[in-house]
């Protein structure tokens, strides 16, 4: 069969290549004549909104998927016209509006922390005065890689906000201390069957993922039986289909939902060497309607992402354990051009790799 | 960097998928345009002689490898005066050859069971008279999988196999009896590092590998002694850059060698999954002059092969722990089209997984 994947970034890369053990082909739409994916697999160039484009995508799939989250909704709508697609196109919406996912959230019983919209300057003074400072102020849509948001600590800060960020609908988040950040990985596929991968933790900076730690030692039960309850919620909802992401703040309060994504996850990239099962292959299952692969690491692992520019791969390559993903595209300040994973036998010795790779990778990140 | 393969099949294939990670890209040739390696990377549709199309293959590769044992040695000849080949063609002559293969064998003192060569009748007889019956008559090149042998018990049977293999020029090998197959894989770069995978255990039925287990617990320390010392006498003498894999009979007398292949090979499928580095990734870290990857395996595995037809794809994917190899080849009877590793924590559950995936594997097979 084939799968038709909307995006051909690291995502789309990353699926087309899941899908070949399989037996499977995929097909890539991307405007960029240069999108990664296109190496691996055959590449559409055209616009999102190219409706002759995505019939022909839908002619030359047996069912459709996305990678990247600001596919236009129409789109995915007008494509469910043509072809099957998964995950539902409610999912994406949901997570392309922070206010409506926020909302989605509370009404599902997920906690999350306290919120409110804004629309002008007035409701943006009004929700900060309900919120409290410090806060953060998001755009409601197309953000990503912290892009699109400011932390405020006091009327200034607003104000600059409101002159960098107003022209677009936001959303006003109170800014929650954590101890630490988590996502929760799950896959679904049509008939219902779930999957869960174990709870990973995230290290952020400057707004961007940078190392992925799942299993880690801080991760309680208590924890994973919050995230699980959180995400088979949300499955449940969406009639979700393919794999779902949950991004957590661990707080003294237990999880607090921050924000979910309807597509595999640069948390999950570990899973490649370190499940038995990656993201990628069983969002392809998932979509393909076939059983879920085991999703049971056998091995230690961390994952470093690339930033900017690959890190030098003979040095990588010498460290034992060490796995490179280059997605071969062009430096960029702040692009994320590839990851790593590191796998070990045990704690001690992924922690004596990690940090002789992490000197490497961070050597060539610009940010 | 672009990687030459000459070979399309699922050698080729699983090679090209394995160089994307590392940002590398292949580019295949292979007479026939059904190659299923061209589903993964561009392949050039050409017959091995064909100069043109070798040298196109040369200008768009840094590096050019193989995959296929019975490319003719004037092609790789022709192509090393204009690319950089690995592994080096003298390899693949050795290997072509079952004479020279078994002299060299000879030469550096790696044992192997008694032989000589017949290129007519009554060398076939003499030959036979020294050698004893039970013997294996082979024809000198072009075999593989059981094809173009015979086993002969008496003299009818010497002559049934002269009628059937006499038209070439053949070799007669003593029927070794053996305790068990298994095969030694390493790879070597160009900076003349070396890495080697544990052995593996190998089970044949009607000439075509069926089953492969690694680290077996059959395997001694002294077993995997000998056999690193006939890996490391071969890979000096050849001047080794790649994967190479000896296949031994184990017997009374020890490791008897029985071929080399100057590839990587189809008991070494499991590392895809069951090893940090794969004999695929390892082959283009070798070719490319990239330190090797790490050879421990972290996890029991075994693989299965999948011959005339796939089996049930989602009976396979219920099972946990199996990865599914599906190369999308067209059905025929004695094919090779597709393997299945079977990964799991302990002996046990392995053995338990195994008969559960060897059941289906055998239901789809015809020999």
């Amino acid at each position: 069969m084939t799968v038709g994947i909307l995006g051909g970034g690291q995502l789309g890369r990353m699926l087309a290549l899941a899908g070949y053990p399989l037996g499977e082909r995929s097909v890539l739409l991307d405007p960029s004549d240069s999108a990664c994916a296109g190496h691996v697999a055959p590449l559409i160039i055209a616009d999102w909104a190219d409706e002759r484009a995505l019939c022909d995508l839908a002619d030359r799939s047996d069912v459709v998927t996305f990678e990247f989250e600001n596919v236009p909704g129409k789109s995915l709508s007008y494509l469910q016209n043509h072809a099957r697609v998964a995950p539902p196109a409610r999912a994406l919406e949901v997570a392309q509006d922070r206010l409506h996912e926020k909302q989605l959230f509370e009404r599902l019983g997920i906690q999350t922390g306290p919120f409110a919209p804004a629309s002008s300057r007035d409701e943006l003074l009004e929700a900060v005065q309900k919120i409290g400072l410090p806060a953060v102020i998001k755009t409601r849509r197309f953000g990503y890689d912290g892009k699109g948001q400011a932390l405020v600590r006091n009327d200034r800060d607003v104000q600059n906000a409101w002159d960098k960020l107003g022209s677009l609908p936001l959303i006003v988040e109170a800014f929650v201390p954590f101890a630490f950040e988590l996502s929760a990985i799950v896959a679904r596929n049509w008939q219902g069957d779930v999957a869960r991968y174990p709870l990973i933790e995230n290290i952020h900076r400057a707004g961007i993922l940078r190392e992925s730690r799942p299993a880690s030692p801080k991760i309680t039960e208590e924890l994973t039986e919050q995230a699980a309850r959180a995400t088979d919620r949300l499955l449940k909802e969406l009639d979700y289909v393919g794999v779902l992401t949950i991004e957590f703040f661990v707080t003294e309060q237990g999880l607090l939902a921050n924000e979910c994504a309807p597509r595999v996850h640069n948390s999950g990239h570990y899973s490649i060497e370190g499940a038995l099962t990656s993201q990628f292959e069983n969002h392809m299952r998932a979509v393909l309607g076939a059983p879920l692969g085991d999703t049971s690491c056998h091995v230690r692992s961390a994952m470093l992402n690339c930033i900017g520019q690959m890190p030098d791969r003979d040095e990588l390559a010498a460290i034992p354990g060490v796995c490179i993903h280059d997605y071969a595209k062009s430096p960029k300040p702040g692009r994320k051009v590839g990851h790593v994973t590191v796998l070990a036998e045990n704690i001690e010795e992924l922690q004596d790799r990690l940090s002789r790779a992490r000197a490497i990778v961070e050597n060539a990140t610009d940010t």
